[in-house]
């Protein structure tokens, strides 16, 4: 292990000035300092704080999730995170980030300066300047639905997209539908790509129809919906299975407001399981991702990492929940209510 | 959690017949004491000892896997899954299983009459009893290599195939190489499947050419190798990719029989890094599975179903060890030192 003499020699400076350096004195240029911090990383220096086994400090970094109601996206997560970490003498730290908060320091300098012995990271988007440092962080990191290649310090958890959306096309063949949709969510988020090719796959392993037409983009809220619905349904489709339950309610609301009946006329399938889903009326039909257990899954997984356990991918079980946006197909014709808008 | 009453109950006898069905009292008949323990199954019961935290017992079933020594295969998964169980204060018991031994009692019955509360499975066979089993067990269960769909009680952790084969056919178009063929192991096996998959990905990735004829299946031995390696270099491949490391041992000795040199003219890439692959001669460039890594990972997977969070799939990283099996592709016509064989 690196000592603080180690990171002195390497830079050719006094043991005291990197003492400053790591512990913030303000006598030393902002420049050094980051010397000092870089180094220190290079070599693998680590705090005496960091080294010993109990109370060892984790990290939980947010960013474009909603978690301090119940009812909102993240809550579960960061509990389920806390539940699996104290039992294993862990302090567990929430800091809520944003694009500048991540312009303003290295990753790796951060996580050193607060002696931080592994990150959780949730809620990032592709083009956070942090996603890039997490190629080459020595540091254990656990990325919740982002995925980095190779560096076997960082690992991807989340749900089996793939056994989730191919479980919710065996539903909705099952109810007699062939003609199924997908809206998918945003552009350049991993996940949006993950279920839509697992839509692409499960309709192919089913001898269904593709057809680019049925895969129109989205963004994760409910009025990205609304200019695809129609013309899904002009197309001839009888069920849209949703990137997220957002979605699912935007095509929900589409779909009523054209006078289509659900599940009567159309079936609809979202993906997440929010509170919400089950109080829509219809009541939805989702595939649910545990959040209290993809926290737990999160902790578990940056553990191992900590135990050098270089995990790749921890996926969880989904699970199809059928409430009474889902039907059986109309056996007759398709006929509507209301002439097409589109 | 169910009592011995409700299972007496269920079945219409009395406490202390439940009693000797569940402790291997030797008067009642074989059939009544399967009744007994489908029941508790069913209902959920455990033993006291099963209930308790402190020393839970855990069990590795191995088949079809040497473990004994340090340079086989199995030896450092349990080792590792030993490491990383006993900290949290699990026994962990050893148990090679046989198909006789596996159609001779049912896994959920033999795992609550010795108190099991959660089973790592290493080396099973697609067409083991016990694997259509796990599709419905209720007990906590890792499969090393192998994947059941659904059972949330139920995860599979192993090594990623598709960054491991990715890295292997990325060092060999650095090299130069573009006719890349791939030898697979033994059919009706999953790991197989997911090596040969990623091996067509990759290629298609990379705009590289695949062709059936470049993809033969062998077996996971050595001589498997020997029918093809003559045919693929006569179609002008310039590397062999391998299912395993035995199977490129089996590539290096065909090669070298019919004088080709390696690497100056054929390249060959395993897959594993067991011990003997940095002896051969040359040293064989592999995809290294961390053994010792994915016990530890099988612990830790177990462990979370324990805390009931259901993984699905858990994979490691993967690390390409580059050492003298590869090389640049020939820049000239390859020209060969013996007439083709085949």
């Amino acid at each position: 292990m690196a000592t603080i003499k180690d990171i002195a020699n390497k830079l050719g400076i006094s043991v005291s000035t990197v003492s400053k350096g790591l512990n913030g004195a303000s006598d030393i240029s902002e420049q050094l300092r980051q010397a000092v911090f870089d180094t220190a990383i290079e070599l693998g220096y680590m705090p005496r704080q960091m080294r010993t086994k109990e109370n060892q400090r984790l990290c939980i970094f947010i960013e474009n999730m909603d978690y301090q109601t119940v009812e909102q996206f993240g809550y579960d997560i960061i509990l389920g995170f806390k539940q699996a970490a104290y039992p294993a003498n862990y302090d567990v730290s929430v800091v809520p980030v944003t694009p500048a908060f991540q312009a303003s320091e290295k990753y790796d300098t951060y996580m050193l300066k607060n002696s931080y012995v592994g990150a959780f990271i949730v809620g990032f988007a592709l083009k956070d300047a942090w996603m890039e440092q997490f190629q080459t962080t020595t540091i254990p990191t656990t990325l919740f639905d982002n995925y980095v290649r190779k560096n076997p310090n960082v690992s991807y958890i989340g749900t089996d997209s793939f056994e989730g959306i191919d479980d919710a096309i065996e539903h909705l063949i099952a109810l007699g539908h062939r003609k199924i949709a997908m809206i998918s969510g945003s552009w350049h988020s991993m996940i949006t790509e993950q279920r839509r090719q697992a839509y692409v796959e499960s309709m192919a392993a089913h001898d269904l129809e593709i057809d680019e037409k049925w895969m129109p983009y989205g963004y994760y809220v409910a009025a990205a919906a609304k200019p695809h619905v129609m013309k899904l349904l002009s197309l001839g489709v009888t069920a849209i299975v949703c990137g997220n339950d957002l979605l699912a309610s935007g095509v929900l609301d589409e779909c009523q407001a054209h006078g289509f009946r659900v599940p009567e006329d159309v079936s609809i399938v979202g993906f997440d399981d929010i509170p919400v889903s089950a109080r829509l009326e219809p009541p939805l039909t989702t595939v649910r991702q545990e959040r209290l257990e993809l926290g737990k899954c999160g902790f578990y997984t940056l553990h191992s990492a900590i135990n050098h356990v270089s995990v790749c991918k921890n996926l969880l079980r989904p699970q199809l929940i059928v409430r009474n946006s889902t039907g059986p197909v109309k056996t007759s014709d398709i006929t509507r209510g209301e002439p097409f808008l589109c």
